[in-house]
């Protein structure tokens, strides 16, 4: 019987899909001690298993049989709410029917700079687990308090709320995971031929995220939801391009990098991807004002509702939507000085975005 | 009046000692709007600038003098309210007290291989964030609900619910940008010669957070609290393994790869710190049943009081210590191969973990 628990690089989906070291224990019971076996893969040494066998037989003597059925039995259990809990939790969150915008964005940027697409995998699976952390988080009882998501339940309202903070940060770990492993990358690329543009584009991913970014703008978000009063334009703004803007932005210049831009292709991107980003929200806000719940697949109005400064309340929905068109013109702006048909699914995106309907 | 709304690389520092953009706006007021430069520093168009600028004044119209010192003051209260919440909250927990033992095993790991040890500087840095972060989310009301950390009231109970989930998010990211950032480095080293060991790096330390690291130990940690069966020692070391091994590992590992190590002086110093990480954690389980609250900083006896299982009372409380011992001889036996001078800090650093005091 293989026991380890050493730290294996595929652990997380490997926890996921097989059976953990104490419920395969459990499964194969041998007749040394489990324990014993356990120390001495650990640690390679005979003496830790004499130590710790000797005890666990001590504390167990008196019932043997029954000790190693409770451990079986308890094994079993905790694996399967480990896997119902954390890898279900994320997986719930990551798989709820997103948009993924933000990947096709990552993708597209590194396509537009010449860059093989593939080499942007794993940095757009990325961005879209950072995206659904900061929803997760936001989403909590002590945030946001969002029971509905894409159209299902929140996470922590399947899951509870510590499985849901954990679940987030196990999400935000797993994006830098992902965007540094040689095994996220296809077969036929090789990361290590660059690791510079990798540690470039990590720091992309880490900027938008902390006080520069989501979490800057929950910060502020926070402190204005509940008020009666307006909320300037301007503060609004820093609300939207630190929660929204900041992650698209990082999603097409990681992408950018990746590819192998030249910087002033990567400051073009950036350009293009600040303007599309504040138009995610204005849009964003003018479909909360303008559809239904079920249109949208969350709650409909809630902005009205709990008295959050959104673009149409701020400007009126008319300038909202002729601020939306200048927006995307200007995104579309940025993409003129490249390769025509490279640069369609960014034009794309860029329509998508400023006439989405949900 | 310089107004922008552009991610600065240094944004972070910079909210907390010099004005937020809008705090700015309101201390400098000047005749055009200042939503107007925001919007045309953004976006470099005037174009956005006269919608958004027309829209402001239709909306301050009738009290516009009023309105903009309505602005300043909200500003500076967001501005302080901000400052005081996220950014101090992240500092009150990196700045309190810790004993920085993650961060010393990194730096004499770097050395031991030979590496200049202020290029492991922001990767210390970074290990310790992380571990601050894991504090910070463990002792949520949600998780462990817990009052008193490191003989200080915790982030939660000074800030609230909310700053302290955002505080962990951003301690996270900000690990990753710190050692992801050449600026993070020291002038004299060039991080840039070496991004293939920036990115290994990065690996390890994504990869002991996430379902192979923290977050899966805090996940069985929650499953067994409460229950008053006796938990398995196998699964008490899963536990251990991956709430504090995990990262003390990375720790070492990661100041080894930027250090340089070869690969088996790696695989070595990973043994070693998989010794001691165990190690700590038996000597805090003993420690919580051998001192007071005022000794250790923390809530005594808290393990027994909650019904965990600890090693002394799996093994008792003398063959826990001579667990300890095992662990530690183990420990110092993967250091033998390394010059011995180098090798005093980790060998040292073994010593106080097995007998420090709180």
């Amino acid at each position: 019987m293989a026991m380890s628990f050493h730290f294996h690089p595929l652990a997380a989906s490997r926890v996921h899909f097989s059976p953990l070291p104490f419920a395969a224990a459990a499964g194969a019971p041998s007749p040394s001690s489990s324990v014993a076996i356990a120390a001495h893969h650990q640690h390679g040494r005979r003496r830790f298993s004499a130590i710790v066998a000797t005890a666990a037989a001590a504390s167990a003597a008196t019932t043997e049989f029954d000790f190693k059925a409770y451990m079986g039995e308890r094994a079993v259990a905790v694996n399967r709410a480990l896997d119902a809990a954390l890898h279900d939790a994320m997986r719930y969150a990551l798989l709820a029917g997103g948009k993924r915008v933000r990947p096709a964005l990552c993708l597209a940027a590194c396509a537009v700079v010449g860059g093989p697409e593939p080499w942007a995998m794993p940095a757009a699976a990325a961005v879209e687990m950072v995206h659904t952390m900061s929803l997760v988080h936001d989403d909590l009882p002590c945030m946001d308090d969002d029971d509905l998501r894409r159209g299902k339940p929140t996470c922590h309202v399947v899951y509870g709320e510590p499985i849901a903070v954990l679940a987030g940060d196990a999400l935000l770990s797993l994006s830098f995971h992902h965007m540094a492993s040689v095994g996220s990358y296809p077969p036929d690329v090789d990361p290590e031929k660059h690791p510079a543009r990798v540690v470039r584009a990590i720091g992309e991913l880490a900027r938008c995220i902390g006080s520069e970014g989501l979490v800057a703008g929950q910060v502020v978000d926070l402190e204005m939801t509940g008020t009666s009063e307006t909320v300037p334009l301007e503060r609004l703004e820093y609300i939207h391009l630190h929660k929204t803007a900041a992650l698209l932005e990082a999603s097409v210049v990681i992408g950018a990098i990746i590819g192998g831009g030249t910087d002033e292709q990567i400051e073009r991107l950036r350009k293009y991807a600040r303007s599309i980003g504040l138009l995610f929200q204005v849009v964003d806000d003018i479909l909360d004002v303008t559809k239904s719940s079920e249109e949208l697949g969350k709650t409909a109005g809630k902005d009205l509702a709990s008295d959050k400064t959104t673009y149409p309340k701020l400007l009126g929905l008319e300038k909202s939507r002729e601020f939306a068109e200048e927006l995307l013109s200007d995104a579309v702006e940025q993409l003129a000085c490249f390769d025509k048909e490279k640069a369609a699914p960014l034009l794309h995106l860029a329509n998508y975005i400023a006439h989405r309907q949900n």
